[in-house]
């Protein structure tokens, strides 16, 4: 069978390696061989090789007072087999512009203290396990317009915990860095490791479970963003929050980033949640200022940059074509799940959920106004869009918010083509993207579209001067990207929209 | 009768000195006589004495460039009289712990160029007129419970431009500095400007109307926060800009703090009421995660402590009693009502009007939550409020959220003792208040509860050594003043609850 067969390869999107994923599953003797070569190191599982696992795992490699031997698990899929065996041959899963990665990875490889694994044997060796898995919400697609239902299905996280607890040692310390529902740590990861060790006639007492997020930022500080920022951890326990202050300071600069302890992990669990949800709706908080400021004729940059002078109001955010990544897009909602499913309240977290709500339906609202430019129909309509990333400057595509604009103009029967400078591939699409802007304007369009604040779309004047020599077209800004100058010299010929502003 | 003898009085809260309202309101001969005194100078009239108004005037009679004459115009009520009264009398009518202050108003006394009057013939004279009057919105009560309409009178308002158009020049610059509904300078001001005009057979043409907000702070640093800090501006021409320019660079510091132009007055309105919005909208935002920190057995001041270390999140804030001042209570809604009212949208600004009404419950909860304290019942009780002021470390009461909380106690049947350190009488209320706490922690209360975070209250080991000597009682913290070792110490007698923190 296809699927059969495409199940059993995983493919690196950094190589374009294909790997056979093995019919047996056991790399025992890779364990026990990669912990002999470390004789009275202490062994630490970096559960997940994503984009925090992967480079936690690098991290600790690379520790800054003791010399840890790391294993780093992930599952054998075709989404995740690859950076196993990535790891294995010399090249690293992530790519990023941060330089100390290499350097990082080519320490670990000389001291050939990263090793990478499928097989949950690797928890019985280890004195810490840090979680870095993802935990994720299921939303509805931004296809059917009606996008405020969610699910949080906790079945992947609990089978990740269930692995640890049928493997580790009694007094393993199992420190969970993924943003979780607060509650996770205490009413959901503690129960289940107890339980696995009673089930094999473990003590249930010695284990020790701690929380700790980290604030990673994949780019050109990646490396930073882990081991030099402030980290805020608890325990379970006191002997848990004592064992994790004790692993974080041989990891983390925290002399000059010191740690902060707080209460509880319900309150470590909160922090990293409410920290993204402020965020979240700060964004959500500009949708409706956005469009009145269209309503009223006013260039709502103009003033956001106005009231920006006030150091209480720095952070005020911009409008744009909506909000991606991993972090703003569902960790409120895994809040307000939290506080109706682990904490019994029947009252959800409604203005943080609607914040995501509002932000989940800024692409449709950019097609939307797009398309009563065309009379409400943009079929057939050739556009190409200057950017599929969900921020700028870097190359991540993780639920950006130009696939919710994408899928409708799909819908709607245009001709789309994609550029972006630092997507090659997308990968939630399956698409190529062009990252040669002279060739894709070789051809003409109806609509270009900037979906990205990517530098390479700012102050370009010979990007300018191409869109110019397009015949008469829609240019659409989604992002705000354009100055006043550029939108005065395009709209000579072409017509100009910007998201957030009233008639050009 | 008796409303008729109070109305013909106005007393000043300042000095306790009563006046007569005369009944015959004609001040020409005061005027002309003041503007006799300052041959060749421009005569700039600030219409409102208020707290912006007042502060406003004697900023421009102390301008930094230029010489002007300054009048101070507000109306013959009892609520304004005395401030005309006082500042012909050598008592400047605000009182404020910036010690510039009095030294402005020595300054203007020497130069005897800051004149006060209820007489509209003073407009007649201007060349400038500042509008720094009040713009208010009538909400239903706390006392109902159901806070959410609202109703924005322009009448008032409109009744003052129409008091400007019945006397000024033909070419004078109205420079609206009030907290509009964005729109205003141009949809309202300007219009009732030229057609008043009109009728007087003036041209309509010369007029200009601009928009600058000031961001002023009443506190130690009042005359600094209108002279020495960014100022935003437009006008609703080109002519109107250039002249409110020129007006602003004689009294600003426009040196430090450049001004800002924006594209027109919409633009510089929604600015305003945009920032204001924020701020609201970030406690409002706090307010479910108290909540669900209470619930979750989670300090809520600690998760925003730790999240306050990143320099993206440093404004993130923390919960309390409620929303007060002019400000918060009430720029959402202006904002929301202008975009219905005045620029047709049949949306409102639904977060962000959702976020006011959010902020309104907040004492509605504090009182409730004390309530469930003592099975649904307060009846009786004696209850100590430490601070009335909406703000700490000032005397300001205005829209205090103390106020919501008093109402409710008040309506429950309580025994009420005040105490603020920066409050002598609340006006709003027509009360005095204690400002010895010694002398009030003489008697015992069932309920002691901080209400304003004021210095007084925090880290002061005398106070709570007072309140550990009173009888067992409930410690309610609704602000977030006291300290873990505070409530360790208090726990040991009293109960002690602080909103935002789960069981202590």
């Amino acid at each position: 069978m296809t699927t059969d067969t495409i199940n059993k390869i995983s493919k690196s999107p950094v190589t374009g390696k294909e790997y056979d994923i093995p019919s047996v599953l056991d790399d025992k003797a890779g364990i026990d061989a990669f912990i002999a070569l470390h004789p009275g190191k202490k062994v630490i599982v970096v559960q997940g090789l994503g984009f925090v696992g992967s480079v936690m795992g690098l991290v600790v490699a690379n520790a800054l007072t003791e010399e840890y031997a790391v294993i780093g698990i992930d599952l054998p899929t075709p989404g995740s087999y690859w950076k196993i065996r990535s790891i294995s041959e010399g090249v690293f899963p992530v790519i990023a512009s941060d330089p100390k990665i290499e350097q990082y990875y080519q320490n670990a490889l000389k001291k050939k203290n990263y090793y990478a694994t499928y097989d949950s044997y690797a928890y019985s060796k280890a004195d810490v396990v840090v979680v870095d898995i993802n935990l994720d919400v299921q939303k509805k697609s931004a296809a059917n317009k009606d996008l405020e239902g969610y699910n949080v299905d906790m079945t992947p996280f609990r089978k990740a915990i269930e692995a640890i607890g049928n493997n580790c040692k009694e007094d393993v310390l199992v420190l969970v860095e993924t943003t979780v529902p607060p509650g996770t740590a205490q009413k959901i990861v503690r129960p289940i490791l107890e339980e696995n060790l009673a089930k094999r006639g473990l003590a249930t007492d010695k284990i020790k479970v701690g929380h700790s997020y980290e604030r990673v930022m994949p780019g050109p500080k990646y490396i930073d963003s882990i081991q030099n920022f402030y980290r805020v951890f608890a325990g379970t326990d006191d002997k848990s929050a004592e064992a994790v202050e004790t692993f974080l300071r041989t990891v983390i600069r925290t002399d000059e980033y010191p740690l902060t302890k707080l209460g509880n992990t319900n309150a470590t669990e909160m922090a990293k949640v409410l920290e993204n949800s402020f965020r979240a709706m700060n964004i959500a908080f500009m949708v409706e200022w956005s469009r009145f400021a269209e309503e009223a004729g006013v260039d709502i940059y103009e003033v956001v940059n106005a009231i920006r002078m006030r150091p209480t109001h720095k952070n005020i955010m911009l409008p744009g074509l909506g909000v991606g990544g991993y972090c703003l897009t569902k960790d409120p909602l895994l809040a307000s799940w939290a506080r109706m499913n682990l904490f019994g309240s029947d009252e959800k977290l409604g203005q943080s959920e609607k914040g995501v709500h509002i932000n989940d339906k800024m692409p449709l609202y950019a097609f939307e106004y797009l398309q009563s430019q065309y009379n409400g129909s943009l079929e057939g309509k050739k556009v190409l869009l200057l950017g599929v990333s969900y921020l700028n400057d870097v190359g991540d595509t993780r639920y950006t918010p130009v696939e919710g604009f994408y899928d409708q103009l799909e819908i709607e029967g245009c001709e789309i083509a994609l550029h972006d400078p630092h997507v090659k591939y997308w990968e939630e699409k399956d698409i190529l993207v062009n990252q040669n802007i002279e060739e894709l304007l070789q051809q003409s369009y109806d609509v270009i579209v900037i979906t990205t604040g990517h530098k390479d779309y700012r102050n370009n004047s010979s990007l300018i001067e191409k869109i110019k020599q397009q015949p008469s077209c829609v240019v659409y800004d989604t992002i705000g990207v354009l100055t006043n100058e550029e939108i005065r010299s395009l709209s000579e010929k072409h017509t100009v929209k910007v998201i957030g502003r009233g008639d050009l």
